[in-house]
């Protein structure tokens, strides 16, 4: 098992290679703004976008990632009737930052302008103690339309689970199928509440973006990410999908990213309190925040949300919630979620545990609650999606990092190299 | 050809009878509180609504018309960011119009309540003289959901298209084809765009809820409402079935009821303004009235709106739109739509070419810029949509009506006949 595990993160990397060298364009000929995509009534048939193409067929997911509730069902996470809270603006440091020079994974002397365009990025807002200092929409991605924010939609899972648990509602160490009897068969047999959030319980499946033949695709047909081929026998819905994942090691042991871990936390969420995740996070989160927009949540075919990939919101409400997490869970005159919280998920877990991953391009972090931690000596943390997705708080710099990319390789492998001197230097530019 | 119009609708009388004698189920045994669709995680297996089940297997549609964006894709109509508008709030004259008594289609007595209990009113909205006095979600639904408005959206468009007629950004005596030269092969070939609003264009194309055969089921298909059979080898998007449908009569002669002229009218006025509908709507109508939610528009499998039928927003916001349509245009401390435009739309349409419509229930109407307009003493003019749903405005009374209902049959042929009774005893009550 531990051989191929190993295989598994050694043919990421070689085929993150390949797709690096042989079809990943270069940001400057995929432009949003040059590309025309569902431009007409109706588009050329080059510019079509819809369900089946949006996320295989490059550079489609470009047009896509900020117009997911056009392309597939969704659920609304509702601001609430309240007036939008005031996001404070400084002073407009986008000239200074963009000029920021650092030195790039390769040794190579980059600046923080080209690390944004060389990441694909579509927005990106940067808040330092509290106040605005770069808030820019790159190549035309309108301001108000949520973004797809793929694997962040878990960090808000875990939080809230993280809420959940300090106010009694659910058990760190009780068993998943305390609460989804229907698992009892299935991978998470004898695992922990603690360990689904942890992603150390131990599962047989294997979550390699580029192989089409990795379990993530099994996942991703069930969700209605991915479009399935005639003679597909597979489950279509997540309800169906999860309970046929086998065990395999020992739970408790490893760190092993697996985005099937955020849906059972879901379901388990929904058997806790009897909502839908797009109402506690509405309830608990976004009606407080002040957001001004409402977020989304995508769905399966059976109407269930995506937990671990499917929430869409703006880049200026993702200020906000971030916001919140610098402030210790304190935004917009209220405590939104409890400052204990906050503390317990940026603790970390076992830096150990996490070596088994094999994300050596995250050096001394560790996964907890559904959150990466730095450990680094600014205690940063943050929340990474695929296609490089990422909400980066930096408490001992007053520091809040947004940034909505529309990447064309999936693996963080890609974009957290270059992300990281990047961040460092911005954080040393302000502290 | 008229041979076949006839049968057609003499068809659709033989049907819905079949339907109400058969399998109407009596509204207090598919109580929406009661049903419990879609609650558990998973729901069970009989309680699931799908975007296969929700239209044709009843009771689907009671949960279904409350969560359509759930179901399908969808494009938001924008309230913008502004505070919403103040809808002042009269004596609460419920308990007094439920108990308001009428003589009903059969000469039977009847209460408003009964009415709204017979048409499974899911929600009702009462104003007079610019203040709520009747404010209802009945059986459970939630008072901020968007509701599934059928063709009351075609009113929308229409009351858009009348606006840009007058601002000669539409010409009413163009051509349909100089718009969207695709059209030209098609039955719209030589037909205006005011042939188009007013649906005098003649096509070959029979509109029939009850019929599986009917072109209306091929429509369904094409825009995604209805699930297609396996063999299924017709076009599965609107922009691909429209220009297939072929000419009939003569155009202008008679007003034949077909949503796919909506669907026509859609593609115009975004060929007019290069913008989606759902724009339109929001920067003319939506983003001013001061709406509390987001509004949006279903689409097909390729983005294409469903202008004729897709319209989703909640009861208060068709409350404030009835009211700015009543103020002739003004509301919210603006001139949202032009007075001229009402005052374009009141004046209705060709009397006598209405009555080729067999829609005996609707005696003296007239049809005009996808208006019903009643021609009675009042002034009273309405949008109406399948299912129940309806947009009432008596100007001479000050009062405006919206309900939102899920009826188990499409056609307003069995909720007109006791609508109209209901509708004259309230204002007769108000007046």
């Amino acid at each position: 098992m531990n051989l191929s595990r190993s295989f598994a993160f050694a043919l990421t990397v070689l085929l993150t290679q390949q797709i690096q060298a042989q079809t990943m364009p270069a940001p400057e000929t995929v432009r949003l703004d040059e590309l025309k995509l569902m431009e007409g009534f109706p588009p050329p048939a080059d510019k079509q976008v819809t369900a089946q193409n949006f996320l295989m067929q490059f550079p489609n997911l470009r047009w896509a990632f900020h117009h997911m509730r056009e392309l597939l069902p969704s659920r609304n996470i509702r601001r609430g009737a309240s007036a939008p809270s005031v996001l404070s603006v400084g002073e407009d440091l986008r000239a200074r930052i963009d000029a920021l020079n650092f030195v790039g994974p390769e040794g190579n002397d980059l600046t923080f302008g080209q690390y944004l365009e060389a990441t694909y990025a579509d927005a990106t807002l940067i808040m330092k103690d509290g106040k605005v200092i770069y808030e820019a929409y790159h190549e035309g991605m309108p301001a108000e339309n949520p973004h797809m924010l793929w694997s962040v939609t878990k960090s808000f899972a875990g939080l809230i689970a993280t809420q959940l648990l300090e106010e009694g509602i659910l058990k760190a160490d009780a068993l998943i199928t305390d609460y989804v009897p229907e698992l009892k068969g299935s991978g998470w047999s004898g695992a922990t509440i603690q360990q689904l959030l942890n992603m150390t319980a131990d599962i047989d499946y294997s979550e390699v973006y580029a192989d089409q033949e990795s379990d993530v695709v099994k996942y991703a047909m069930s969700a209605g990410m991915l479009p399935t081929p005639e003679d597909f026998a597979g489950e279509r819905d997540l309800y169906s999908y999860l309970p046929t994942i086998p065990a395999d090691g020992q739970h408790g042991e490893r760190f092993i990213y697996r985005t099937v871990h955020t849906e059972v936390l879901g379901w388990v969420l929904r058997r806790a309190t009897g909502k839908h995740l797009a109402d506690l996070i509405s309830e608990r989160i976004w009606s407080k925040l002040g957001a001004e927009q409402d977020a989304y949540l995508l769905l399966d075919s059976k109407g269930t949300e995506w937990a671990g990939a499917g929430l869409n919101a703006t880049l200026r409400d993702l200020g906000r919630f971030a916001e919140m997490l610098r402030l210790n869970g304190r935004f917009n005159g209220q405590q939104i979620i409890d400052s204990s919280v906050i503390a317990s998920i940026r603790e970390g877990a076992d830096r150990e545990a996490f070596k088994a991953s094999g994300r050596d391009y995250q050096p001394g972090y560790s996964y907890r609650n559904k959150w990466w931690i730095s450990h680094n000596a600014d205690g940063a943390y943050e929340a990474l999606g695929v296609h490089g997705q990422m909400i980066h708080v930096n408490p001992a710099v007053g520091l809040v990092v947004v940034r909505l990319s529309s990447h064309p390789v999936a693996t963080s492998a890609v974009t957290f190299p270059i992300t990281r001197p990047a961040l460092a230097a911005l954080a040393d530019m302000l502290r």
